[in-house]
C-alpha cells in the first residue's frame, strides 16, 4: 500500500511550484536532526529505521493516490509524480544508536522534489519511535538486570502501540503484551490475566484454579483484586510451591513488594517471583531497585515517552545544487538556527571507551583515531536483533553523566570541528 | 483486514482459560470510563467512536490471525474464535461529547469472552483520539473565532497523525495538513510552503515569485527564513496588495504579530492576514488573543495531547451472569476502585442551559426533567460532521468553571444518584 499521502499538504504544493519552475529535479541534500533533547534528558536513542525502509520504498503514489492529488497539484506535477525515478540515497545512524543535539541522524541525498516527499514520513517514524526508545532506555538503565515488559498498547493509538512495543524491545525491554508486534516484528509476547478474570468468578480461588488449569503452575497470578495478602495466600494454596509469579498492580508498591516477598517466603514459595506493574516510569523503577521485585511491567509511560511523547527531530534542506555546485543553505531567523551543508558524523571516546563527544566533518577532514563512524545506508528490511544489540552496546559506552535519571543537560552535543564547545 | 491482533496477549490467555471452563459464553457487561481527568484538566472531549465502529467490526480473526494464535491458545479456543457469533451490543457517548471522571463513555453488553477481545482496541482508540480532542478543544476555546489549523503529523506516529487530524477537526479545528486524513476521513486539508522552498532559491524574492506563480496571490508566504521584516516587504513587492497571508513561525510571536500587522498596513496590505505557527499550545494561543493574529497553526501540542498524551480510560467488567442473574462486580484494592453494575448516564443542566453534573442510574430510577441521555448505539460508520457539531454544542453548554485554561479540577463528576458529592 502506498504511503504517499502520509504527508503534509505543503510538501505537495511546494513540489508543484518546483516542478513548474524546473527546480524539482535539482540535486539536494536533506538532514534530520534535533536542535535539543526533551527537557532534562541527557541522551536519546534513535529508533524506527527498521520500519522506515519499507515505508519509504512505498512512498511512490499509486493510481488511487494520484487521483486523490488531483485537487492538490497541477497535471504537470501529477505526471512528474507518476514517472519512474531512482530511489533517494538515504543514510542513517543504525537503529538503537544513541544521539545528541545536532546529530545528523538521517541524511537524504536526492533531488529537491523527491526529498520533500520523504520529510513528513521520516519525521513521523523517527520522532515517535525514538521518543519511545529514549524513554524505554532510561527504564532499562533503572531496572538493571531485571526484565522489563511493555504493556502500554491500550494507552496509545492502535498502530502506534505496535511500533512502541517494537521500539521498547530495541531499547532493551524483554517482551511486549502486543500480539501484532509479535506477528509483524517478531517481538516476544507475554500475558496471563487481568482483574476481569478474577471478577468473573465467584471466588478468587476459583479464578486462580481456572488459570492454573489452563496455563500451568508456572503462570503469573494477579493477586490484588480484593485483598493482596489474602490473594497471595490463595494463590499459593491453589498453585503450590512451584507458582511462577504473583503480579502486584496497585497500592504502595515499595511496601507491597516487601510484604509479598516475606509472605511468599513464609509460605515456602521462595522461588515464586514478583512482577510489579501499575503505571511505572523510570523513577518508580529506580525507586524499587532495593526491593525484591523480580521484573517490571511498564505501560503508559513507555508508550508516551515518559513526559516527552515526541523526539523533536526536524528535517532540513542543507544543500542544493546551484550553478553546477552544491551550496550549503540554512535558515537564519531567531531561535531556530540550522547548520548548512552535508555532515559526516563520528563518535569520539576516552581511553576507557566512554563517549566523549560527536564530531561533524564537512570537507576532506580526517576523523581522529578511534572515532566511530555513525552513518550507514538505511537497511531496506529490519534487523531487530541487530538494533537491540546496537542499543545495548551504545548504552554500555555512555558516560556516567548520561546515565543519571535526574533532569540534566545533554551529555554531549554533535559539533563541527571548527565550532567551540558552548 | 482483521484487527484481532491489535490486542494484549492476556486477553487471549484469559479467553483460553474461560473457554476451557465454560465461562466464555456467559453474558457480561463491560464499561469504559476514566477514574480522573489528566492533571489540571476541567473536562474531556470523547473522540474515536467514528473509527471504532469499523475497527470493532473487523475484530474477528481471519485465517492468518488464527494461525498466529496457535502458540497462544488451545485448539479448543481456536475453534471458539473461528465460530460465528452475534456482534456485541456497544453503546457509547456520541463522538465529540464532553465527559467527566466516572462517565461510562462506552458500554459493551456481550459475553465474557467476546468482551475481552474488544478491550485493548476500544481503549487504544478512545485514549488516543480523546487525548487529542480534549487538548484541541482547549485550543479552540482559547482561539475564539479565529481558525485553527492542525499541522502536527510529523510529531507523531504516521497513523496516529491521521487519527489526530481527525480528532482535532471533531474538536473544532478548521483543517489539517495531513493529506491521508483528507482522503480517509474527509477532513479539509491546507498547506502552502516551508523554509526549504525559500532556501532552495537564490533569493527569497525568487521563491515567493515561484510560489505565487503556482498558487496565486491568495497564498500564504512564509516570511521568516532570513529576516522577517525584509521577508514581509519582499512578499508584498512580489504578490502585491492581494497577498492572502503571511506566516510567522519563529521569534517572540506577540511582538512579531504587532510588527507584521503594522508593516503590512503601512505597505497598504490591510487585507493580508497573519497566520501564526511555531509550537503553539492553548496557553500560547490565549496569550495571542489581544494581538491581530488571524489564524493559528498548532502541531506538537495538539497531536500529543498538550501534556496529556493519553486520556486515561480503563475498561472494566462491571456485571456478569451468575446463577441466571446479572451480578455487579468491582475490584476493591486500594487506590483503583471501580463502581460495579451497568450504568445509564444523563447530563443535567441549570436554567441557563449550562451543565451542572452527570447522573448515573442503575435501576428503574427516572432521570430528572431536562436531563439529557448520553449513551447511544455505536454507529457502524463515521459521521464526522455530526461529531463536530456535537462537540461545538457540548462546548457551548460548558459551565464557566470548565472553560478556564488554568490548572483546576474536573468541572463535574458522574455519580450515582445514591452517592454524595465528594
Amino acid at each position: 500500500m502506498s504511503t504517499a499521502l502520509l504527508t503534509d499538504r505543503y510538501e505537495l504544493t511546494m513540489l508543484d511550484a518546483a516542478v513548474r519552475e524546473g527546480l524539482a529535479d535539482r540535486p539536494a541534500v536533506y538532514e534530520a536532526f534535533s536542535r535539543r533533547l526533551p527537557p532534562g534528558r541527557r541522551f536519546g536513542v534513535l529508533a524506527g529505521q527498521g520500519r522506515l525502509g519499507s515505508l519509504l520504498a512505498d512512498v511512490v503514489p499509486g493510481p488511487e493516490e494520484l487521483e486523490a492529488l488531483r485537487d492538490v497539484v497541477s497535471p504537470e506535477t501529477l505526471a512528474w509524480l507518476a514517472a519512474d525515478r531512482p530511489a533517494p540515497e538515504v543514510l542513517a545512524y543504525p537503529e538503537g544508536e544513541t544521539y545528541a543535539p545536532g546529530s545528523p541522524v538521517l541524511t537524504v541525498a536526492t533531488t529537491f522534489g523527491q526529498g520533500l516527499l520523504l520529510e513528513t514520513l521520516v519525521l513521523s517514524v523517527l520522532n515517535h519511535d525514538s521518543a519511545v526508545a529514549s524513554a524505554a532506555a532510561r527504564m532499562v538503565l533503572a531496572a538493571g538486570h531485571r526484565p522489563l515488559l511493555e504493556m502500554g498498547s491500550r494507552r496509545t493509538h492502535e498502530q502506534s502501540a505496535v511500533a512502541a512495543a517494537r521500539a521498547a524491545y530495541v531499547a532493551g525491554f524483554s517482551a511486549t503484551s502486543n500480539l501484532e508486534a509479535g506477528r509483524r516484528h517478531g517481538v516476544p509476547t507475554v500475558g496471563t490475566s487481568a482483574h476481569a478474570f478474577t471478577l468473573a468468578h465467584a471466588t478468587e480461588a476459583e479464578a486462580f484454579a481456572a488459570q492454573v488449569e489452563a496455563q500451568g503452575v508456572g503462570t503469573t497470578l494477579l493477586v490484588d483484586t480484593y485483598d493482596t495478602e489474602q490473594g497471595i495466600r490463595t494463590a499459593v494454596e491453589v498453585a503450590g510451591p512451584d507458582l511462577g509469579a504473583v503480579r502486584l498492580d496497585s497500592g504502595d508498591l515499595h511496601e507491597e513488594v516487601h510484604r509479598a516477598r516475606a509472605l511468599l517466603d513464609s509460605l515456602g514459595n521462595t522461588r515464586t517471583r514478583i512482577v510489579v506493574t501499575s503505571d511505572l516510569d523510570e523513577h518508580a523503577i529506580a525507586g524499587l531497585a532495593h526491593t525484591q521485585a523480580d521484573s517490571y511491567g511498564a505501560g503508559t509511560s513507555v508508550v508516551t515517552g515518559s513526559g516527552a511523547p515526541t523526539a523533536g527531530f526536524v528535517y532540513k534542506l542543507v544543500a542544493i545544487e546551484r550553478d553546477g555546485a552544491m551550496v550549503p543553505v540554512a535558515k537564519r531567523s531567531s531561535g531556530k538556527r540550522s547548520l548548512g551543508g552535508r555532515k559526516t558524523a563520528f563518535r569520539t571516546y576516552d581511553d576507557a571507551g566512554r563517549v566523549t563527544g560527536e564530531l561533524l566533518l564537512q570537507g576532506g577532514e580526517v576523523p581522529p583515531d578511534g572515532a566511530r563512524p555513525l552513518q550507514q545506508p538505511l537497511p531496506p528490511v529490519e534487523d531487530l536483533a541487530a538494533a537491540r544489540a546496537r542499543c545495548a552496546a551504545s548504552l554500555a559506552e555512555l558516560p556516567d553523566s548520561a546515565r543519571l535519571l535526574e533532569p540534566g543537560t545533554a551529555a554531549w552535543t554533535a559539533r563541527l570541528t571548527t565550532e567551540e564547545p558552548s
